[in-house]
């Protein structure tokens, strides 16, 4: 496949690369990609055209360009990605292509992908389903003519926003066009131990099916979000930990607070319901984002390959 | 709780133990408790109506008893449990009581029965989330009159295999009866490198979401099994791995088989489906069970606490 277009293009083989999405063990209609190739037209103007051509049971194109400066130079960053299910990054059905103008050194651009990968896409989940090809790629061609950017620059920290903000807003839309999904999670943990007791709890709350039926439901049915935290097997003080749906504290030093019913109702009622957690540990944090589980969810599954 | 029902029974403090499932973070209603303590009537025929009493999203009691004989003496060991959802035991809301009246050593009682949930209790999974409140228990009252069992014991195999027969019976019924089930789900992993990667890839596979949709729809979706086994974490070898769906081989060394796609779908016809997995690395096996996810599942999940 690599090989088709880099002919037709004109370029170095090695240039190219390839995603795929779909039923895993079937055999690619190597005919059809061999007519769509031929047919393949570069245009400046098709970015949006892209990222509609990669929806799968996505409900919507997802994507983002920002313009920024570097060097008193015009820089952009663009963005695009797919989900819907199996959707459990460890870097999965994930497929994820950036492009910037930026010149940036290679090295540089490994670690700073690496590093925003971890805390966008490898933050989400949808079913805990880890797919068998995620993948983002970041294209930079160094058009905007600045010098190339490494971890000396005096303005990497603009690039690196900016790759920050991009990842973390495609993650946060791919969990929220997850399959059946009606609701966006959004959970923080803060005072973790570490980094990595963040990671676990949050992205375990985003893993429980019971938290995420009662999201569907609007059910400020807290105890599941303490129980996936204990399950999660990050450190924890039972004394010491406090949970907040929205603005609504519904724990506080591992018991159940005073809190009224109606507000955390309300807390759970619009399409974004954010869970604070503050395990009062230590200073590392970590957010991450899932969806509600609906009969929409076990629809596009149970009969998908036939 | 536990003085209550000492005090009702005349019995040590010590000799009474407390279960608990239901919305997490509730006040239990002492009134209750404290009426029904009091109405406690001791009865030699009554097992069957405590098996029902726990029951709560249950569809059934599950109950079983065995009678066999050890130093010629007639040994009795029954057992009950509950399910039904917050399903994934490491030790969940899986509440577990088992009665002998056979004598055994405390020590080797304490070893047999962690032996026997590690190959039962532990490998089933409804829906993943892990209960805080799993509980097993065996009592044994001695009232059989043998030689205390103990490891030295010349039939202690015959108490290990009664054992096992009723955890793993009592565990597969649960994961039968799983919330909203409507298939039992039983996965056998063999040639695995280790006994904890046989665990790892038998629970992974119960623990798909996506399979268990595939599950719920009769649809031999077997690149699920494929991309969870791999997610699993257990060691693997591409080239070698075979996945058979009933009597049906899906996989062969790690690519799809030649099958008939028509007996693919009538192994996942009945409501039991047995998914076999042999990795060829080594002679560590693990059977699992689960469930599949239906709309069920979700009905009963959404609006818990209202």
């Amino acid at each position: 496949m690599t090989e088709l277009v880099a002919k037709k293009l004109n370029l170095e083989h090695e240039m190219v690369l390839c995603s795929s999405t779909g039923i895993i063990g079937r055999q690619l209609p190597m005919e059809k990609i061999e007519a769509g190739v031929a047919a393949i037209e570069l245009s400046k103007d098709k970015g949006n055209a892209f990222a509609e051509a990669i929806m799968t049971t996505d409900t919507h194109p997802k994507r983002i360009a920002l313009e920024f400066q570097i060097e008193g130079r015009t820089v952009r960053l663009g963005g695009v990605t797919k989900g819907a299910g199996m959707i459990y990054p460890n870097m999965a059905t994930m497929l994820s292509y950036l492009t910037t103008d930026a010149a940036i050194t290679h090295e540089w651009m490994k670690t700073e992908v690496k590093a925003a990968v971890d805390d966008s896409f490898n933050m989400i989940s949808v079913d805990g389903d880890m797919s068998t090809n995620d993948t983002c790629i970041l294209f930079a061609n160094g058009l905007a003519g600045n010098t190339s950017i490494d971890a000396g620059h005096p303005e990497a920290e603009i690039f690196r926003q900016a790759l920050r903000y991009v990842t973390q807003y495609l993650a946060r839309e791919m969990a929220r066009d997850g399959e059946g999904a009606t609701k966006l999670m959004i959970v923080h943990v803060n005072g973790a131990r570490d980094k990595a007791d963040a990671v676990k709890a949050a992205r375990a709350i985003t893993l429980s099916p019971l938290w995420q039926c009662a999201l569907a439901g609007g059910d400020p049915n807290w105890g599941r979000i303490s129980a996936a935290l204990g399950a999660s097997g990050c450190a924890l003080d039972q004394a010491r930990y406090d949970i907040s749906i929205g603005d609504v504290q519904v724990m506080k030093h591992g018991l159940a607070a005073q809190y009224d019913q109606e507000a955390a109702r309300q807390a759970m009622a619009g399409n974004e319901v954010t869970v604070t957690i503050d395990l009062h540990l230590g200073e590392d944090k970590a957010t991450a984002w899932g969806c509600d589980l609906t009969h929409g969810y076990i629809d596009e599954n149970t009969l998908y390959t036939r």
